[in-house]
């Protein structure tokens, strides 16, 4: 059984192997795989964005775990979430508002039996402590059920996950992750943004720069001179805002969350 | 056969691959689980902390590799210790000091026996030509008589690993680990200082400053501001000093190494 | 079936979670093991050296995907490399030069097939798309024909991987990597530079400066100034030019490629 773990612990300390000597403890053939561990210090969008890029292709039954925890040791609930064919496990705080967006038939259940968690629960490590044992658990096929899942509706949601439209017509998007490279990746997919309204000249403000030019990939020359703006398809599937050979959130003084006006004719 | 890892070799290099792959090429069902190869450069106090921290959530019958090793390629003997039903592989320099506070029954056995290293020795790297040859041999069950095992008990010890106790009395501390978050980790146990003590109003002083607040978790709101010292129980076992948003080892100037004490009525 | 990843990804984000989440949907036996995901960006040389100090540490059969690829989503080959008993998988940009000139009976191929893709391959991301399913589907020993294999010999190769030879005699060696540590590996190996030659005195010079010591190992105590140069062979098979608890390559104000003098009176 398959076991992702997706964390902020770094891996300069023991944190993610106490997590996987708890887990193989448990189920001594799961087998683990690492997302990351270096989601930025309780960076919960983070965290939310990098799990959302990916989890899709693991296959069937995967069991994905994600820490980034804020609210560790206070009243924030555990939760697993059953969606797409995959369990997801970690705290009720947005870190797994993607899937609840792009899924349907999504289940999340409050875990209310403590009997399955490690048997001193420090206050300060709940990866180790609580989610990783959970994982273990389900990988055993211990049922919701078993493990007190109480099913829950009011489960926390991130905002700017989705662009907003006004008469049928997409007006505005987000930013809502920009990566190591400076590249904004927006909330907008091919289903928002189609070929048909780029090649009627749909065009992107942010901050008050409009950008124009859509791209098929980095590498491509069309001779431009490097602080260039463009937008491109993204490997995660959402449209990014780039610059050539640049940092496109330096050019832009772009931030995480900031509005994009969207205009199209089509 | 679970093998862990803990290096400072980093992970920008081929040095850890190349242990993994000398396993494997020896065992190829051996499963690998890293701990961390972050240790700070030949840092071997935060090399035995580490793994202090995690081996008892391994399974029994674990081999744990470690190697922080300033004195690669000098006569210091290369060892495993057998204590709590794991395997420890790795130099003799104090890394495994905790292991032999902390089991019963721990029994030390220097290898001599250079025919299970791989073929070639290099002089800078037993990572990979002693160590991990010598953890995929155990796990193929290659019993230590074979590895020239020759039982030592005079092994490299390191200090500070418990308080100082006068007449019975905890008196003095010690700082053993701070971690990346700059809490400062202490040498006391439950053991050491009981929730009587704390109950009757135990205090720690570090370097002229004292703390008497103990809490039970971080994101624990009591009103504080902003560098407020506190202890609390770390998730390794032993009292940390943190700060409130802040860190603890800067305001207080604290080192490792260094005491600290412990005043208490009980 | 095992299979590596090299890539210059870093571990922050998703990339490489998504390439092990690809390849375990193909192949959920498939077992993998990290080399490094910090190979300096677009570092083609770096990605070339840690691969070549460490395939041949992996058992027969291994597939290795190397992804360093400033090329990617243009016209550069997709290519297999059958040698050594293992494959070696990746982008046709020299990543690959130090297989060819160590290993007899190296085979490449340029993929053509793109059925064994990813269903969506993006512009910017083949280390999933395009490497991670094509070493995941030789796993599954889905043959080079299926894939589109077209047998090439024009492939990429690095400069410098050899010294230089006059007359039979090595005059000229080039530094092809310098490590975190700031050691200067050179392209010289015991068959170019024998115990012989070293005995009857040869030297190395570097930007003016002459290097005659040569040791065993680091630790080694002569006596030593810090700063001291010497020579040592290094763990990866290549001698290094090393300084006494200094960096090598600030002392010397050594670069990568640069060239190295051979004097040998043998």
């Amino acid at each position: 059984m398959l076991i992702t773990l997706l964390t902020d612990f770094g891996t300069a300390d023991y944190f993610v192997g106490a997590m996987k000597g708890v887990i193989l403890t448990i189920n001594r053939d799961a087998r683990l795989v690492d997302i990351t561990h270096d989601i930025p210090p309780q960076d919960i969008e983070a965290g939310a964005f990098n799990l959302a890029a990916v989890y899709a292709d693991f296959p069937a039954k995967t069991i994905h775990v994600a820490v980034v925890d804020p609210g560790v040791g206070s009243h924030r609930r555990p939760i697993v979430v059953d969606a797409g064919s995959q369990f997801f496990v970690g705290p009720d705080n947005g870190l797994f508002s993607y899937i609840y967006e792009r899924e349907r038939d999504v289940r999340v259940f409050h875990l209310t039996n403590a009997l399955h968690f490690r048997q001193y629960v420090s206050a300060t490590f709940h990866g180790r402590d609580v989610f990783a044992p959970i994982a273990a658990a389900l990988s055993m096929n211990v049922s919701l059920n078993q493990l007190g899942g109480v099913e829950i509706t009011d489960y926390v949601r991130l905002p700017h996950l989705t662009p907003r439209f006004s008469e049928g017509k997409i007006i505005e998007a987000a930013i809502i992750h920009i990566d190591r490279f400076g590249n904004c990746i927006t909330n907008l997919t091919p289903e928002h943004l189609t070929e048909a309204m780029i090649a009627a000249g749909a065009s992107l403000t942010i901050n008050g720069r409009k950008i124009t030019s859509f791209r098929r990939y980095f590498a491509e020359d069309n001779g431009e001179a490097s602080g260039d703006l463009f937008a491109i398809w993204g490997s995660a599937g959402y449209l990014e805002i780039a610059a050539y050979r640049a940092s496109a959130d330096q050019l832009l003084g772009a931030r995480r969350g900031q509005t994009v006006q969207v205009i199209s004719d089509e």
